[in-house]
């Protein structure tokens, strides 16, 4: 079963967006078993639109649409779905009911009645099959037309999310018999893809042909992803399973997570379960390690702060890190490490907590510690672990690498736990 | 002048990554006067490959390819776009060297010689000017062929970036004869795009034909962005500035910087300029701020640091938040946000200082507090600004709301040092 995504629209053709979209709907296709062959971005142009249709036609069974659904003239897309399919524009009932309700909705009391942009938002291909959209005006359109389904959906990533997770997915699983597919993702850090693959390589070796393996690196990460396809769903469970151990004994502890969640997020489910505490020093991650944390729900069970001590003072006045440490060691060294992270634990009265001092560069290297030098210490009341990196010269990526690196080594001294 | 940009390999159309390199490309591009007619992101698959070239080919005079030009056996761009033009591979000198240059880095002292796999990152199609590759080993290749350049690029984005920005860019302004193109662009912070539109209204329309305006909404920002089209560059230069410069002084305080830079970027050069100092005190922002501060290079110089209180703890004993204001009027109230920058003053000793608590959601919220409640404090030692916000109910959302809130309120303050 092959896919095409067509985006409509002259912002990510001019770079004002990333197209975010496709990557997205190609994961959701992937995981149902529907192989995406091309995505194609155009412009608001009738007689390119009706082009893509047709080429990609060409090629796939399912032709998914974003964009161009929009109130303002420039959008065409419904008016160039008519033409394309041979049809007219009709005004749907359902339709025009969820523009009222939206406006009702914005308006209140001060509502008395559509203008007629609005009305038009109703307007849709005779041939089409209405997909309500619960987030905006715009309505989504299935078409089912020469053996091959059109959906167009509005471009605005979470009209369509929704429309995709709550309709579409659904409508293709009974319209398409799809074979059953079981994804497993086990998430490691800390180890490079071709060290992983030599320690598995055995186990991958005797994977049956109907279960794939694949590695996805990410910075400082590498999620394994075993995926089998067939008819038997709780067959392929099982095996899936059964894999999923295997490789997680032999991987050890740079295991994260049993399911794919960023790191930060296995962390706080781990201590959350636990009622442990967390907080954090640091330097040159500057919030960074923070701001990951906090973007989770529930964080603040779990997180209770820290400081970005930036600056000598900081480290002084808030981690307690003593003067002479900072002259006679440096900022970036294992020494000043190691009192931020046992100054966290103790005036911030965390079970854990962890710190992070280096150099993210561009400038402030010296010879014998280069930019991307980096000193990570994570520590609860018994033990503290300090380890130093030595990452590039890229300021972003240096960020980053220390972040992942530091909650990977909090994640091994949370294991010791168990 | 008409451009596409195909972009080749299985990674994005499985959603494994997301295709930023396009929008980034399209940029570039629309900065020297280059549209962009189609993006399109085809599978490492030979007639695949040679039919989105021949569909591009009839569209565009200039297509830009990115990916599958790595050493692996499914990278098979090369060898496609040799089948493509009907010519051989050969082996290039200059990119043999590099290929040569990059190991020898690499490996160090350890260097023998190149395996086969390597010396065949050398082999290019005959007809091809070898653009070179310095951060890696994959050649570019610029093809001049039928009236048309075609423009082969590893897809790495680094890799690419400097590709462009160093050869592929002066390239194509030497070949085409592309119009002068002057961009300006107002960064506003704090006020929506109707609003602006209609404060600047007759300026707008008081616009001659070849000077566009475009409203770029980001979060709480929005970017003005005056092209001006023409042969004359002195001349456009003038016209530009003299709209931007009526524009900016209509607009008022809600301009952050008359560059397409970040608020927080404005803000470290404005204070890096007059030796200011600045630090934090974020609650639910969670680091987010100090994170966007300390992105940049140099920020050390106006960045002491600062506190992500997350706990009543922590804005007691760091901040100096006195326990009774946060039990009386709560740790989200004007009070609260008071204490903590001017804590933050104190305790960190710098000149200006930021504060933000609220409720990021999605729990959390009461009926008086509702999720999105925000309270933000900016100070000096002379004054102290509070403002209260009432934001959304999606956590990273009203994450990012407030902290550019925050940097726009703190904006606003600096700009009365003038």
């Amino acid at each position: 079963m092959q896919a095409e995504i067509i985006t409509i629209g002259d912002e990510i053709l001019i770079g004002q967006i990333v197209d975010t979209n496709s990557a997205w709907i190609a994961q959701k296709l992937n995981a149902i078993g529907i192989r995406v062959k091309q995505i194609s971005s155009v412009s608001d142009d009738r007689e390119h639109i009706l082009k893509a249709l047709k080429e990609a036609h060409e090629r796939a069974n399912i032709i998914l649409i974003t964009g161009g659904l929009g109130p303002t003239k420039d959008d065409i897309t419904k008016k160039t779905l008519a033409e394309y399919f041979g049809v007219k524009l009709v005004e749907n009932k359902d339709a025009l009911a969820n523009v009222e309700a939206i406006f009702r909705r914005l308006r209140g009391t001060t509502f008395t009645e559509l203008l007629d942009v609005n009305r038009l938002q109703a307007m849709v291909p005779e041939n089409c099959e209405v997909i309500l959209n619960r987030n905006g005006t715009a309505p989504g359109m299935w078409f089912n037309y020469d053996d091959t389904i059109y959906m167009s959906m509005p471009g605005v990533p979470h009209e369509m999310m929704y429309m995709m997770e709550d309709s579409v997915i659904p409508k293709l699983k009974s319209t398409f018999k799809l074979p059953h597919i079981i994804h497993h993702t086990i998430v490691t850090a800390g180890e490079g893809e071709s060290y992983l693959a030599q320690k598995i390589a055995d186990i991958e070796d005797s994977l049956p042909p109907y279960i794939k393996l694949a590695y996805l690196p990410k910075l400082g990460q590498v999620r394994l992803r075993l995926s089998a396809y067939g008819d038997n769903e709780d067959f392929l469970k099982e095996r899936v399973e059964d894999f999923a151990t295997r490789i997680t004994e032999r991987v050890g502890s740079a295991v994260v997570a049993q399911e794919d969640i960023p790191i930060e997020k296995a962390i706080l489910n781990f201590m959350g379960e636990r009622g442990l505490t967390l907080s954090t020093a640091e330097s040159c991650t500057g919030g960074y390690i923070s701001h990951l944390i906090t973007q989770h729900p529930g964080s603040s069970k779990v997180f209770f702060g820290g400081a970005v001590s930036y600056s000598y003072e900081l480290k002084e006045s808030v981690l307690g890190v003593k003067n002479e440490t900072l002259w006679q060691h440096g900022a970036v060294s294992e020494e000043t490490v190691t009192e931020m992270v046992q100054g966290a634990l103790l005036n911030f009265k965390s079970d854990y907590a962890v710190a992070v001092t280096g150099i993210a560069g561009p400038d402030g290297g010296t010879p014998e510690k280069p930019v991307g030098t980096v000193w990570i210490g994570v520590a609860n009341s018994e033990k503290t672990v300090t380890k130093k990196f030595s990452f590039g010269n890229k300021r972003l990526q240096n960020i980053e690498r220390t972040a992942i690196a530091a909650l990977n080594m909090l994640n091994i001294l949370l294991k010791e736990l168990k």
